[in-house]
């Protein structure tokens, strides 16, 4: 046990009907008990077995503060791996902060944000890489952020690295044995054999950091630029696609100044949309900057949506595709007829041709009509192509994973090409252990104050 | 049990580190039991005691959910009195949504706001004064507001009641006895002995509902105008005590035409400010249409502070002085001489013979450099001159007791009246039946659904 104070932290939101109150250290059970009287005034919570509740009064002096649940649990089987106790009390946040500040009085210490999950992971209860996940658990508002966070907090990917580590240490084993006999030049390790390890393993690697592209999609939304002429309906689609009124949209050219971004989970799929000033030419400064910036932005997109006014003559389109096409290269662009309600077939047919002469996908929309915005969706949804993912697939999600694997992927190919040279034992041992020690990073098997500090100061309170 | 059917609703607000799904009612066990895999899987929810916990995982299909604590509880012993189970979550939305989605998938039925309490109070847990209590305990945010709200919880005052319904019940019995045997003119209430009767349930009745102006401050706060000619600080006042910018404050005269309200608890005692539009003479019309609804707010204030800029002149003072004590009758005013660090002491020497002249409290502060404004909020709280109440105490703060307390008592004045005219029993025995129907109101031990539906429709979902 490395921890050996006793902390405590309002685990709830505020505003519900209930809010918890939880206690955990060495002393949890001891300083819970000092500021609460059992209803039948005998079993005092020391005496009560883990996993039990007891309803009760805590006190201040004379004064009841409230009429509460108290849930027991004793080391090593909590959360945390030590003694715990829940309080369970009426949401007022009076109250909350009463009891708070009898637990503090009796010698509890205000926890730090995520440090029970920090004393989890420090108490073994958990890697790093599930601790992280506990976070991710927390903020998952969809099906596949979800997924994601469950598989990691359940150890799929621990299971993957620790599998990978073994590998590595009886490879990393055997190069260190032959040089100990050295001066006897033996090979212990089949040079062929070992090649073919290192190359299984920088496989696994790639395939892990690899799939941080779906995970970050999946975590953060697919980056969506929406891009046009200034009125040509890229605020009312957003706004359709938002649900609500985030970007100002009226009739006035050039009303959107400010990129706005917003995430929007369609159809299961989380975009991340952004909405830019229009691309008209303009003497407006300011005006002159959004655009900049909307090109800059335009980078960042996986997906351009690029929105025409349906009713704008064809000259005109074919000069706007040409302007925006070079700008879109290794992205998906999507042709957006917008107001198309406002065109007939004859309009329609001549655009259809222009979309199939470029090889473009398109679609026809009327954003303030709302129609085949759903179509759109569905679009969006094909073209961002994201694989389904269940709990047992094993998807990095997070950045300083991603960083860890990419590091310990240039030391394994050292390894390769080290091999591939017959370069000597040592320096082939030093970099199988250095991609040992970024894959330790990951789990915490290697691990410091200071990653660990970032890594828990963005958890929540009471968590 | 008068409720078949099983509910549930998320008892946490949004954004905690721990979620709780509540559910209550006859399959309460069952039907969590069928969405839950204990992480033993062996003991089944159905077999453990009342009052454990159990550790395991909410499944939808193959999916793991989340991982979770279940607390069980069983009719009659659990919070409405029915079978009832509480799931603790990771404070995901997505997760507590999934989990409530299962548990209607498997039979219950979304809870409407209060309807745990509800329930409660049907089963026979609390009577409707107790449960009125929990939604007041869960919004308490101060140490009156909080002990007036777990005093009502604790049944203090549903003693009180009871205790009056009994006296009164003993005496229509005699009363109605008397009326039995009319024919032979017995007398089995001594009329003297019923008439003290009467005069000390008069008292009890009386002073609960006098009880009403205390709890109402407390819960509600002290209404208090800040009144004044335009430019003589009130906005900035304002903002000191409320320590942000709600109010908006410049330089311009009549700034602020909108009258905004603030609840702020100054050293213990909560206050109800009303900031209003200036009082200066104007032609503009929208702000005439503020002044005048500056004086009409004026009718429900308790307290006036009239901030007066010390630099103005003698005569100024005087006049706005005379314009404003009319306007104060029954109320306390109080002189804030304002921007005191501007003028002289002989200044100051003339404007303190003023106030001693008129013998109006008065005090001089500089709300922009927040000079004397500590000393301003202690003079605010002694003006109050609030009762310090204690759990012990019996204090009115619900409007809907009050008005049934006034009926209580307009019953048991006709009661008095009608001894001592020597109106007959049947007369007398109905008046006393009114009364007590009206406290039976309190207690809800005579309540309808429209009146359950009023109160438990402004409590919050889950509770």
């Amino acid at each position: 046990m490395i921890n050996q104070d006793t902390i405590c932290a309002v685990a709830t939101a505020q505003g519900g009907a209930i809010g918890i109150v939880r206690v955990s250290g060495p002393d949890a059970i001891d300083i819970t008990s000092s500021i609460f009287a059992p209803i039948d005034g005998r079993t005092k919570l020391q005496g009560k077995e883990a996993y039990t509740l007891t309803f009760g009064r805590i006190c201040k002096g004379e004064e009841v503060i409230d009429e509460v649940l108290v849930s027991i649990f004793r080391a090593p089987h909590s959360y945390t791996g030590e003694n715990a106790t829940e309080i369970s009390c009426h949401g007022s946040s009076y109250i909350l902060q009463q009891v708070m500040q009898l637990l503090i009085e009796k010698g509890c210490r205000s926890a730090l944000p995520g440090e029970f999950t920090q004393r989890a992971f420090l108490n073994g209860k958990m890697d790093l890489s599930q601790a992280e996940a506990v976070a991710d658990l927390i903020a998952s508002s969809s099906a596949s952020t979800h997924r994601l966070a469950m598989s990691q907090m359940r150890g799929g990917f621990s299971k993957e690295l620790t599998d990978l580590r073994t590998q590595l240490l009886n490879f990393v084993s055997l190069v260190e044995l032959e040089l100990d006999f050295s001066e006897e030049e033996v090979e212990f390790a089949n040079r062929n054999a070992l090649l073919k390890l290192t190359e299984n393993i920088e496989r696994i690697i790639t395939r892990l950091a690899d799939s941080f592209n779906v995970g970050n999609a999946i975590k953060n939304g697919i980056p969506v630029a929406i891009i046009g002429e200034t009125n040509a309906g890229k605020s009312t689609l957003l706004n359709v696609l938002l649900n609500e009124e985030k970007a100002i949209v009226s009739d006035i050219h050039g009303t959107t100044r400010d990129v706005i971004e917003d995430t929007i989970n369609l159809k299961g799929t989380l975009f991340r949309f952004i909405d830019t000033a229009g691309i008209r030419e303009t003497h407006d400064q300011i005006e002159s900057i959004g655009i900049e910036r909307t090109f800059r932005k335009l980078d960042q997109a996986e997906i351009v949506l690029c929105m025409i006014a349906a009713t704008d003559s064809q000259e005109q389109i074919q000069k706007l595709y040409e302007k925006i096409r070079p700008k879109c290269k290794g992205k998906q662009l999507i042709l957006v007829f917008n107001k198309s309600d406002l065109i007939n077939e004859e309009v329609k047919k001549e655009l259809e041709q222009l979309a199939a002469h470029h090889k473009t996908p398109h679609i026809f929309i009327s954003a303030r009509n709302r129609e085949n915005t759903d179509e759109l969706e569905e679009l969006l949804v094909k073209t961002a192509n994201l694989p389904t993912v269940t709990q047992n697939d094993v998807i990095v999600t997070n950045v300083r994973h991603y960083e860890a694997l990419t590091r310990a992927q240039e030391s394994i190919h050292r390894v390769k090409e080290g091999l591939n040279n017959n370069i000597s034992g040592d320096f082939l041992s030093q970099d199988i252990r250095e991609c040992m020690h970024y894959l330790g990073e990951i789990t915490g098997t290697i691990s410091n104050d200071e990653i660990l500090g970032n890594i828990f100061a963005h958890f929540c309170i009471g968590k």
